[in-house]
């Protein structure tokens, strides 16, 4: 039986089949409703039966989060015959239960993925990584032993709010250094992680959809330029070299960030074991190299699914 | 003669007349073009001599900082007769001079603020805090002495990218502390300054044009549910008064920032008063206190107008 898996997140709803079929369509909730886009997919892709798990209900086009899970289940309903959905506790319901407990099904994707690694990796730390957010699962004895919220999760580290495309460098870093002289940077949205990434060329073939903070073109050129400006600067002011630089040390703070949460999960359950997916797998390959961990790739054995992970995970549980 | 300032930022256009008729437009330049509100200011108030500074250049819709001057100065000359440019040396400067050197005449809003001030404040910093950005002029013997360029005064701390209302709190604080837990901030546009401000109620009578992150309402309660979302929560997560104890910590570390800014520049020159504009003086008058420096409130003197300083100081210099 075909079966797929759908990952509903604000910026990008992407999906996965149990025969390895995937995509990524970027589509901000808080610019338009998901309906047209699940149209599409249910039109495209075989399926029987479909799994959802969700993050988009933290947009803005919803006034609380209860608001947000209704209506994308709903709109799921409309269109798939036979839909499950995947709570935090790590059961498939019907639309009846999540009526009755819509914050179960909050900000679930990351537990499809970390029941399907606990099947292959006792102890370990699931870490995955997004154009948005980088979770950082303890899976021990093969369950996942995370918290059940967002809010939890950022409390216990389980949630980083950095990712691979999307992040304002802003909100990373509050001053860089160019030639031994630090500068603040500008509070703005000039630039982002997809900014960083494609100049240092690590996005390697990756043709991920993301939207760039200024509209403009994803060449290294624009990118370089979008750079300069959080020093409110153009290219004739400070040099290509000087962007690399930011560039790197953007991106050591980052992973930074991401290993220290690594660290503090891993001494608290006595793992030493990192398995890493997601666009930003090899960012979290780094960070685990900084924390001491071993890691091992999740695209070495699923290749591009890594980065869909949630999705092409439930699409087997549902199968 | 009746004279006319303009203020051509990216997010407000702001105006005042040597007679004392001042106005802000919210009119961000990353979503269109400058004409027509400049075409509404020439109609509804009284001028024959204009002057012009901005600092819209920076915005996205200019693919770099000389572009944006010459084109907001561009339209300036399709609009108004009599029409004079202040440079970043302190000089009025008509249309022709501006073609030769654009960089000349980008970021300089704070120049015609600061000359004025020096008329009446021999030494001091003159701080002026907007809704994006906070500008900290040393002034020694009547004369600015900061740096001519945003990455000069960005290094030199004469520039803190920081403001009163449109700054995301994301860039201010990476955690916040609730019930004695540290919890780190989603970096996403979830809330800014405005929220946090109108929380403590620091806003005033202030009807100052802004755009919430969400786009939703102003009123406090919108406000504290934009702040709750910071840690990825709503107001039935955690509380009311959790959010204003998250506001408080943010508006603590904005005026650290800023009185950090400010100290520098006091133990530099050797001056130990700030005179303090802006939307935000308030702001700049708890950061005087926190650096150990005295305050003149430009708002004590002039009202209102001291949220439009840069624009009322331009009006009377090309009188």
């Amino acid at each position: 039986m075909e079966s797929l898996g759908l990952d509903i997140g604000g910026a990008n709803t992407k999906y996965a089949t149990n025969t390895g079929k995937f995509g990524v369509i970027y589509h901000p909730l808080w610019k338009g409703d998901v309906f047209d886009v699940l149209v599409r997919i249910s039109e495209e892709q075989p399926h029987e039966k479909v799994g959802v798990v969700m993050t988009g209900e933290l947009a803005d086009a919803f006034r609380s989060r209860s608001e947000g899970v209704l209506h994308i289940a709903k709109v799921c309903m409309e269109i798939f015959d036979d839909v499950l959905f995947l709570s935090v506790d790590g059961s498939l319901h019907c639309f009846g239960d999540l009526i009755k407990e819509p914050l179960k099904f909050a900000a679930s994707n990351w537990v499809a993925s970390a029941i399907f690694v606990g099947h292959h990796y006792q102890d370990c730390i699931f870490a995955d990584m997004g154009s948005t957010t980088t979770d950082i699962i303890p899976i021990v004895g093969g369950v996942p032993v995370a918290g059940k919220t967002d809010l939890e999760r950022l409390m216990n580290r389980e949630l980083v709010y950095t990712g691979f495309l999307r992040t304002n460098v802003a909100t990373i870093v509050s001053a860089v250094e160019i030639n031994g002289k630090k500068i603040p940077l500008s509070k703005e949205y000039f630039a982002t992680t997809g900014d960083v990434y494609s100049l240092l060329g690590l996005t390697g073939d990756i043709d991920y959809p993301w939207e760039t903070a200024d509209g403009r073109g994803k060449d290294i050129m624009s990118c370089a330029k979008r750079l300069a400006r959080v020093v409110c600067s153009d290219l004739n002011e400070i040099s290509l070299e000087d962007v690399v630089e930011i560039a790197h040390q953007i991106r050591d703070a980052q992973i930074s960030e991401i290993s220290e949460a690594m660290r503090v999960k891993a001494d608290e359950w006595g793992v030493c074991k990192v398995v890493g997916a997601g666009v930003g797998e090899e960012i979290l390959k780094d960070a685990s190299a900084m924390a001491g961990l071993s890691f091992v790739s999740v695209s070495a054995k699923y290749g591009a699914l890594s980065s869909v992970f949630p999705s092409y995970a439930l699409s087997l549980m549902v199968d």
